[in-house]
């Protein structure tokens, strides 16, 4: 057993199933609920008090279908809101446009505010398995205001969990997208690559969509084809984290190499080589800041991803056996 | 080793990179290639043939937006073609609108059709998966014609692995939406669930979406306590399968019962239950038929889930052991 992954352990005892969320007047009670409290996010980041995720009595918020009910902890309704007004184009960003692999707005700011990576790095695991899936369920209604079946804007159904077309009568629910990433080992090394964008240095595990009509496993003998031109063994399932940047599911592999060079002449990645055990011992002892952002030092061959992402767990797992 | 999973395994040596698919000319020479052919289907089902999926020639289906690029395999590219015009309203259901668990049309028809379930039952495996990479592709194109974001029709791109908004510029992705499905295990007893709408005495392994925000095995561990009640441990990840109904990904798991008893009364199920060894044994041992709609006898206790799903999967690896 070990620390849980980074997103993970949102420390709400009752999400609110279907079956509730279906009867309107439990949904309005918990609107109406004195103990209702909100996770409040915008294009700034979330808010923060205390060195913890700011949950804002919803009577100071304005009401309606800005807050969406996230489920239910010891003290009654938790819900996420959203502070940012939609633009005159009505075209809302993800509110955390930027990912684990691309800038990203600096540390906290002085107004109580984190970024949605920070609220994983810096604030107890439980806020940022909160912060995960209020992210989550944010970007996925800023970017799906619209009936992808028929173009009707759609209306908030089920506290938030569906929206559903007033046209069409089609139901939508939230995507989660599942990544798989596989560190791919033969013996006393493990093949990592690189991003062209990436900071000097840096390098992780290969990972990529799921692609429709494929099992995970396939999804990972595909992808490690694709980038690097090896083919692999049988995948072994290690872990899984939420990765709400915008919406996906990071899905871990450990995977043998079975046969061929290492070869990262697709256009995705810049490099992909072997890593000896020595290598990554020195590299992993190294790292003292965990921001996948900070430039590297010019000296430094390799740098591992940052502790908060699956990635790292991956490798430290390899590491221990 | 055993038996790969139904709906795995498409026979595509290369399902054509983004990177190549970015290059338009690329695509279009896919499309032009004499070798060109097309899985096709429509309402009534798959086109088949000599009890083989029918790659119908590209050049005797009418060209343009609805065939999409699948891949190649060993003689060229392969696509899959939809059949049906969309209606005046311009709203197409899901081409295999019947899932696992509902009604679907009866069995292959004698103008060569079969239904999406019958393709991985009864044809050869590498078949059955290729029938679902083209049934989770068509699907996601019925459904998703039009921008989420601003409301917008899109156009294809990347030969069908996208879809681009001309107005706000938006990319959208085909959806595969995770679903954890798991086997809770007491020693020699194994709990099972089942929905009114099943056949008499159908009884199968608990299932559910993955939620925004949350790991697999929170997921797990949600649904068992929404479902039936019970509290678990750590869950063991057995194996995924692809579910074009119409674009799940199951993720199996075996995990084991910790502490309370089953209690249906959330509305989803409408029983859930032990099963001991002896009677598991007894059930998979009897059923002749593999079909999910048969009514089952009167007399039948228990009816297992049909072998082509992960369901059955998990109960026969706890069965082996």
């Amino acid at each position: 057993v070990t620390e849980p992954n980074a997103f993970t352990g949102a420390a709400l005892e009752d999400r609110g199933s279907d079956s509730r969320r279906q009867d309107p007047r439990w949904v309005a009670a918990q609107h109406r609920d004195p103990h209702a409290r909100a996770v409040v996010a915008g294009s700034a980041g979330l808010h923060v008090a205390d060195g913890r995720l700011a949950l804002v009595p919803l009577a100071e918020l304005a009401r309606g279908a800005r807050a969406l009910l996230l489920g239910r902890d010891a003290l009654g309704p938790v819900f996420a809101y959203d502070e940012d007004s939609p633009p005159a184009d009505g075209v809302l960003p993800p509110f955390v446009a930027a990912g684990g692999r691309r800038g990203e707005p600096p540390a906290g700011s002085a107004d109580g505010r984190v970024a949605l990576r920070e609220a994983a790095a810096l604030l107890p695991q439980a806020d940022g398995g909160l912060a995960a899936y209020a992210a989550a369920l944010l970007n996925w209604h800023r970017r799906h205001r619209f009936c992808a079946v028929c173009g009707r804007a759609t209306d908030v159904a089920l506290g938030g969990l569906v929206r559903v077309c007033p046209r069409c009568g089609a139901s939508h629910h939230p995507r989660t997208d599942p990544v798989v990433i596989m560190l791919v080992i033969d013996g006393d090394r493990v093949l990592l690559g690189r991003q062209p964008s990436w900071p000097h240095g840096r390098y992780s595990a290969l990972a990529g969509f799921v692609a429709p009509g494929e099992s995970l496993e396939e999804a990972v003998e595909r992808e490690v084809l694709e980038e690097a031109r090896l083919r692999v063994g049988a995948p072994v399932y290690e872990a899984s984290q939420p990765w709400p940047f915008p919406s996906s599911l990071m899905l871990g592999f450990h995977v043998p190499w079975a046969s061929g060079e290492p070869d990262a002449s697709d256009d995705e990645l810049q490099d992909a080589r072997w890593f000896s055990r020595a290598e990554i011992k020195a590299a992993a002892r190294d790292d003292a800041d965990d921001d996948w952002e900070t430039p590297g030092d010019p000296g430094d061959e390799l740098r591992l991803p940052p502790r908060l992402a699956i990635a790292r767990r991956l490798i430290e797992a390899w590491l221990s056996r």
